[in-house]
């Protein structure tokens, strides 16, 4: 896999942004593999990711972000800039299931998930010996129901600890406190087991089975102070029928979750989401 | 295609059901072409449907009815038998939209939809001459708002009229008066253009456009007084991105609609559908 | 619908082809509502379509055009323009199948389809008043078997006195003669009944039957030469079981068939495709 | 989970077998949990599966079975009855790639899959680990290229002594003797990474590729003497574009892979596959 720089940039749409934004590139000799443009046209709003190979920037990527931010500034961009030779560091958050957290572990180890697993925290201790084998710390964080900010607090310093920028929710079954939320926004990414707004809330498969759908569904999705209500990342369905009870639609929901969470994940870690009033634009 | 009879029962469930049934039809020689059982464990509740080869019994159908009315009271039965060679007669309600009533119509003439289409009721002109291509009556029942009750009465004596058993609203985009729902339960087969519970009512793209969903759908169900709340058929998904409008889900939503409500419909027309507790058991 | 320019290029790839066409753009004023590129790595080929708000650009389109074609030059560009107010002109070709027909028929009358559908074209007489009903002119066609090269001629001068540029292959059951697809190259849409390159040729539900698939498929290609080989545009699935036998594939098969064709369509008649060694680049 | 038996069979159609059947069943008590036929009208073959709650069966299973064996012959059925206290015994053989057999024994672990998993054997080393972790017996055979009837002599010796009577190949890349498959007909599970029978043999994706299809897919098989030709069980697809190259399309493929597997697999364990002139008839 060749080294690249992920230039992810929106601002308020408006002439030659591309040309600008391109001849800058150009200038620097950069050889773009990937680009993707969204002009909002509505919203007077563009969207913007470039793919840049490292080796064809002649100077070092700190200078290359340096000159780049007086035109972003020009152009009243947000911006970031993303090497992939720095992937990032990610938090796995669950509790007693396992189907998501093995699924990300073997696409990780397979190389199939561009990043770090810098660790691994559940409230239970059954998932110790899988995450060890893998070569990754498991750190055992209880449920204090009497002290639940204390337990938030733990885990917040593991993440620090650990330099973690992406925290995921591989089935953890704990609702995160709002401020928990809103320091990590845009950084924490949840699987939930509906399709989304459906169901919102505890017990989803059973919500499903009560009113008799015919297809279930699982959300990915990013986390908000709101319960299940952030930006929507991925989502999926699986046909059941009359002859599902609820513990065949929980069964059958794993493979929609740990799909659509694996895919969600993977578009995150190649920095191609944008959030925008409450809405991922996902440029691939 | 063989005249086939149908015979669709549901029950408390017991030993020794299905050797009853089986055998009561062997005893007059009948070849069973299809055989379909459920038994729901939880509710105690059994459902069936034999397809049987109507030239397979020695009797007049009256008086195989007969003979099964009796079984099917020592076993506190609801049952019905249907012959093929009697397709239901079918009443297409619509507005402007021609997607879906093009869509069926076309599947009728092409022998795909084993009905008969008795009438067209719109409450506009425009599809007046696609319709009356077909060969087809089309009534134009227009909207009086100051009379909602009226308008309901004349396309009820409409139906009465063509001796229809079945209603298809496809996007009639008025709400049926509870009393003509209860009236006709059962027998009204709505296509609701969202994935349902999600988007209840009016403008459901609209609705989903703003959640930023990634899948938009379409639900095929029963009607009831309780707007978008029926036991539901069928359901599909379309997959869209933050490149879709509104105007593109519309567009695209249609193909969902359309292929949700045939599917649905075809099901109740081969009589395979059994409504219980507000959900649908479909035994094909 | 806004007027746009769409223009749409593939050249050898190298550093700054798009700075100098955005650039290019922007010098004119021109609002580009929508871009996508892609950069094949492997073969060191680029491909851009960029939409452009016609009111935006303060020259007429031939001067556009004029000025455009020499930086093309000098990129060594393949390109094309085309202008929205100036929608394709398609000629339908079918057989006794009205599903596809019937299908595009609808969409295009209900504005979904941006062209102008010029002809429709059979080797039989049965849709001939559904196309009028259309407002469509309807040509038989009849098949010659002792002289199909006249059957050939004759479609190809009504295409040409249509002034069509695209010729869709609605379920026509002739197989075109090689020198009529190369004389049309790119321009001839064909839906195959199979998920290609599995079952080419006559009755592919057959094919699928005897093998004991469990889906089947469709697919929308252009036509070459070569039977079914040609560059493939969409395909798509539908499940399939041990229950349906191959009358309820060929049901089950034209709703994939109808679907796979108008989306292809949709791409070709938005200028989104792009022909390249046998494939398609489609810039959606 | 009740006990339940399974009792599969297949004969001639003629009037009278689910009488005479679920008479049997009656008489015996037996409460019928689900029940599933199948009538082939065209081949005059008919296929049944019933689901019996062991525990309404008065007579111990040997005693049943030996009853139900006298009206079998007198049906000339092939059958075979099932008991779920005893699940089947499934080798595991795999190579390098760990997505598949990952995905199996997470959800062998989880519950979700009702088998004893005996042993895993592969021509690496490299998933000791994972495999011993979950506790079970992991056999290194590597290929030896100048005697691999030898090689499939240990395999089988090492299926004998575990006695499995499933045998899965996830994803297994050596292909079994001829001998080897009619050895274990009906018991060895493949999954092959393409939509079958598009693209048999070695690199189905770079032969994807080639094509430049829009889906890629994956087959789940028995496996026969004749390679990649077996009867299907399931198959499924997922949709690429031009922009994935064949790493992409191995990556987004294993998603296929392993879900069309465990699919398969689990129909498989459940007894509701019969195989009949090389096709699979599901009872699900």
């Amino acid at each position: 896999m060749n080294r690249v720089y992920r230039l992810v940039m929106d601002c308020p749409d408006q002439v030659g942004i591309v040309a600008k934004v391109s001849t800058f590139i150009a200038d620097y000799h950069g050889t773009i593999t990937e680009a993707n443009h969204h002009a909002d046209v509505d919203n007077g709003w563009f969207y913007m990711r470039n793919e840049i190979l490292a080796s064809s920037i002649p100077v070092d990527i700190e200078e290359f972000k340096q000159a780049f931010g007086a035109l972003a500034t020009q152009l009243n961009m947000q911006w970031r800039l993303s090497d992939s030779q720095h992937p990032k560091r990610v938090a796995l958050l669950c509790s007693k299931d396992s189907h998501c957290l093995s699924d990300i572990l073997n696409r990780w180890h397979s190389g199939d998930l561009a990043c770090d697993i810098a660790c691994v925290i559940s409230n239970h201790e059954n998932l110790r010996g899988l995450v060890e084998w893998y070569g990754i710390p498991f750190h055992l964080v209880p449920v204090d129901l009497a002290n639940k900010s204390l337990h938030f607090e733990t885990i917040d310093r593991l993440i620090q600890a650990a330099q973690c920028d992406t925290i995921v929710l591989a089935r953890y079954m704990q609702i995160l406190p709002r401020s928990f939320c809103e320091q990590h926004a845009g950084k924490i990414i949840n699987i939930h087991h509906s399709f989304l707004p459906s169901f919102i809330g505890a017990k989803p498969y059973h919500q499903a089975f009560l009113r008799g759908v015919k297809l279930i569904g699982a959300t990915c999705h990013y986390v908000t102070g709101d319960l299940d209500a952030g930006p929507i990342i991925d989502q999926d369905v699986a046909r059941i029928s009359h002859r599902h009870d609820v513990t065949d639609m929980v069964r059958l929901g794993k493979d929609v979750e740990k799909l659509v969470l694996a895919r969600g994940l993977h578009q995150h870690l190649e920095d191609r989401i944008i959030i925008h009033d409450n809405k991922t634009i996902i440029l691939d």
